[in-house]
């Protein structure tokens, strides 16, 4: 095979793989904690892996909390694992409605100035002081996925979700690139309402403006 | 002024016209309901009018009624008025889950095999045979309006939402054309939530493509 023929190969294969769908993720309201509010709240408890993520490491675990704040309360909110730095609670904006707190669309772990709640388990309480936002929508992916797509860690993209009649093109999605993700689009319970992406055929593409 | 001048003009003013916000109305969960389940539900009441809606002759009545589905129920569901020849409930996709009832995306009045719900109001209850649904997003407007917009009743279109970091881009929005219709863009809560929309700065424009 000469040059050119190689060249044109290779770049059929990257066109069509710029075609795949993306994987996609609908996050439930939940919660990752720090090692000291877990030990609060199920104290000698060793966490129960429940259900493993797409996300290498990344698990539902066994524990629930129910969130309390000034309006309202929502029960049987999942915790993920592993233990992370900073607790952090991410709820859709019907959830934040529900409980009276305005948590601000951010990234995860951009926790700055954001509010709190109150976290109840079956053994005790916390008044967590911050840490609640509505995240970001996101796609995760690996520096390959990023070759292929053309995009790189803090760009923003365009991406057309395809399922039902409430086909939609969301702006302003973030791309997030490590070498411990797999490709996958992280999208909250209302996006997904909206967007009928929780459907068996739906499917996600990034938009070329 | 010269027929040119004219022309010039007024394709102008158009295409000015063309390019203005399109308002925004977000549809909260609500109920419609006939003559014969409004009188079963509130015995002996005239329908009060709480708030006037951006829609001509429609309203916010005082009257409330509770939700009860299989898995769920929800409080304080308003209904708006006028009465119509069929009842009719709409909610959102969150509601539809959290109430345990598989609610199809349908446009108003098209009820044919959907699913029903218990109406309980202060006075009575009623077993809704059927009627519940999730409201396809639309734009209402006038003859003018279409004229103006270049679109016709049943035409889909693609609106784009601005406001904040959830901008995003509906696809099938539905056009329907009235002369008693003022021009406004309906999207649920889920939808609106998706977009960003609920925030006195986001705005609506048609996205030519």
């Amino acid at each position: 095979m000469d040059k050119d023929s190689l060249y044109t190969l290779v770049r059929n294969v990257l066109d069509e793989m710029r075609e795949r769908p993306i994987p996609l993720g609908i996050s439930n309201r939940h919660l990752h904690l720090c090692a000291e509010d877990y030990a609060h709240l199920f104290p000698g408890q060793p966490i129960g892996k429940k259900k493993a993520l797409l996300q290498p490491e990344q698990y539902a675990a066994e524990q629930t909390v129910t969130l309390v704040g000034p309006k309202g309360q929502i029960e049987n909110v999942r915790l993920l694992g592993p233990l992370r730095s900073a607790s952090q609670v991410e709820i859709s904006r019907s959830d934040a409605r529900a409980l009276g707190v305005a948590a601000p669309l951010r990234s995860s772990g951009d926790l700055k100035g954001t509010p709190g709640l109150r976290l109840v388990s079956p053994f005790a309480e916390l008044e967590l002081a911050s840490g609640v936002i509505v995240a970001r929508r996101h796609i995760h992916m690996s520096p390959l996925d990023a070759l292929i797509l053309r995009v790189s860690h803090g760009d923003t993209v365009a991406v057309a979700i395809k399922g039902d009649d409430r086909q939609l093109v969301f702006d302003n999605v973030d791309i997030r690139v490590s070498p411990d993700m797999r490709l996958e689009l992280h999208i909250d319970t209302d996006e997904a309402n909206a967007a009928g992406a929780d459907n068996p055929l739906a499917f996600a593409t990034l938009v070329n403006r």
